[in-house]
């Protein structure tokens, strides 16, 4: 490698999402690795005929430039969908993103020096790790337990790092049955995460992906809902409940945030481009994203009990997982001795993936007896026959 | 604002680009400010019968993830339209971007320490400025001659910066018809530019939007075609001789800086749309970019040829440009006593509008005399009563 690069480079890891994203695209392989939707349920003949819809009216517009903020008729669908979950927003308090991942790295952009510190959840989104990173930040894992972080452990953290006389600016969640942990943070641990912001003074992600991939009982008050001092910058995406290859997402936050926001994606990308936009505003209008979300429900749900079943008849008893209640992820604890990229490669030989744990950790030994199992692109059969080979795998390990 | 925010903040700008197109969108002013391409002659109904083809064919792998790298459909399509270029590349030296504008940012997010030394040409491309000041470089701009770049002031600059023991590591260039200037750079110039790359051990950025539009005799060679050292990174982008709104741009450079670029997308947006990429690709496959190249060229030029007309006849003789041969825009000198953005008040309240020349300098004061006019997205009637219009605010400033 030649030495003209940024420092930067170095925190950047080894690009293990696109390394998932690859193994997906093998077709003689069952993987459970890329955390994405099935693509069998998305609603390919009605956006068809909304494409056909939106060309015959908007004309040129439908390809041309769209705003940096982004489109009015979006932003004003997500109005309706947030105020549906009991969160009032604006335009001005709305950016349209290329997708969440880009509004983690204009966050990142916009808040973070090198060597800023910024508390995440241990395990935590490997693409949430990799924006902070590329920044250079000091990323701190907060253990989870079954109901949200470790809150002696994050305020311990918070009074340590106070304590050096420095300052958390971001504390990143995914509150609703996290990637890859599938945990869901409890009501009263978002009410002591709130206070713990205000007294600290720091900013909150609150990223959303698997929010509506809720499959048994009612969803918990998003933080955002709960956020009384515009603490919280809301993340939210259409990639997992409706399609992802629009990469079309948003951010909600305080006005200053997102006009900040807004002027860092301008020498991002411009703009995100208008067709995802113009799509995924009607179809939110015509309703058709409702639908969706009722549709995907038990379609996943179907594939997360088959996939915990298939667990609990093959895996060994000396391995250990909890049962999400939405989402798209088992987190899988192997005995210490079992190294998880070891066994990675022993399961694709026999024709099965996974991810292995050390891609969730800042220090990515923390990882090394995890795995993460996505049943979310797979069918019952399948998940029977790929949990089955693996559990025979792990057997002979 | 509040205090947490990231140094780079500073040096963000005020979010010019978004005020054009802010400009753009209102229907009652005649607007020379978006450098923006006609949606009148985007080939609508053509796409529309691609988008129901592709729909039929790939599903809903047409809204799914793709890969970080771009699709290899979209790669092979840009490799033969390369080669036609007298380029040669392959799928490891291309990474598809959402838009150039994300390979600028790429670029930069890759290469630079705050501090770092980048040479631009002097006027520059907004959105180029916008993104090397994003991560802190220090902008030197380089006058423009007729012909390009000043040689001997790059040369000084260049040895001023090494007597300091620093070192250049990026050379901004939009050879073509260059966004504001419209000037190309000669041959024997692209020459020496690519000498003094090699003494000087440094990259260059060859940012091609306008290349294809080329409205009368030949095009010269690309840097890259003359390249014989990998020095050159290569911005390609469909957004001005096809359409924009798709946000499909692409970078061609080694293979090294490719993998890396690729690393810093990843946390970037994950990877840019599927349906867009599809989509270019397979109106390419089909021949329809090259016909829409040819189709727009006298299009566009019959507007240049107007503006051209209307600036003999409306403008004083105290104002001055040059006839450019391509690309979108005439770069208009006024004398020093008119502030091009009191002048630009003046105007929009006259319901005309063009982009004052501060946005083009890294010290925004020395574009305090001139204006840009893009004549891209005005009819050749609009053309002659705008820049009349503009004629008279300017006499009677």
């Amino acid at each position: 490698m030649n030495n003209k690069y940024a420092n930067r480079v170095k925190g950047m890891g080894d690009g293990e999402i696109g390394e998932f994203l690859r193994l997906v695209g093998r077709g003689d392989i069952i993987s459970f690795a890329g955390g994405i939707p099935a693509e069998d349920i998305f609603p390919i003949e009605e956006l068809k005929s909304l494409i056909n819809q939106l060309v015959m009216e908007k004309g040129g517009k439908l390809f041309q430039y769209g705003s940096t903020e982004g489109s009015n008729q979006l932003k004003d669908f997500i109005i309706d969908f947030m105020q549906q979950r009991m969160i009032k927003t604006k335009r001005e308090e709305l950016l349209i993103t290329t997708g969440s991942q880009q509004a983690l790295d204009l966050i990142s952009k916009i808040f973070l020096n090198p060597g800023d510190p910024v508390l995440v959840e241990k395990p935590a989104y490997v693409g949430g790790l990799g924006a902070f990173k590329s920044y250079q930040a000091d990323i701190r894992g907060i253990e989870l337990g079954e109901d949200g972080p470790d809150i002696t452990g994050l305020e311990e953290e918070l009074a340590r790092i106070a304590g050096q006389g420095r300052a958390v600016k971001l504390i990143y969640l995914v509150p609703d049955f996290s990637n890859p942990s599938g945990i869901r943070i409890s009501l009263e641990k978002r009410k002591r995460i709130l206070e713990l912001a205000n007294r600290y003074d720091f900013y909150l992600i609150e990223d959303t992906p698997y929010s509506e991939l809720n499959y048994y009982d009612q969803r918990l008050p998003f933080l955002k809902e709960l956020d009384l001092t515009e603490r919280v910058i809301f993340l939210g995406t259409f990639s997992k409940f409706f399609v992802p290859g629009l990469r079309i997402g948003w951010v909600s936050a305080n006005q200053e945030i997102i006009k900040i926001l807004g002027r860092a994606k301008q020498s991002t990308d411009l703009a995100s481009n208008s067709l995802g936009q113009e799509l995924i505003a009607r179809a939110g209008k015509q309703g058709l994203i409702d639908q969706q979300i009722e549709r995907i429900k038990p379609y996943y749900r179907l594939r997360l009990e088959a996939m915990g079943t298939a667990l609990g008849k093959y895996f060994p008893n000396w391995t250990s997982w909890s049962q999400p209640a939405g989402g798209f992820f088992y987190w899988v604890k192997l005995p210490v001795r079992i190294k998880s990229r070891d066994l990675l490669l022993r399961a694709i030989e026999n024709k099965v993936a996974f991810v292995s744990g050390n891609s969730f950790f800042a220090r990515a030994e923390d990882g090394n007896s995890f795995i993460r199992l996505s049943f979310s692109n797979s069918s019952p059969a399948e998940i029977e026959e790929g949990i089955k080979l693996l559990g025979k795998i792990i057997k002979d390990y």
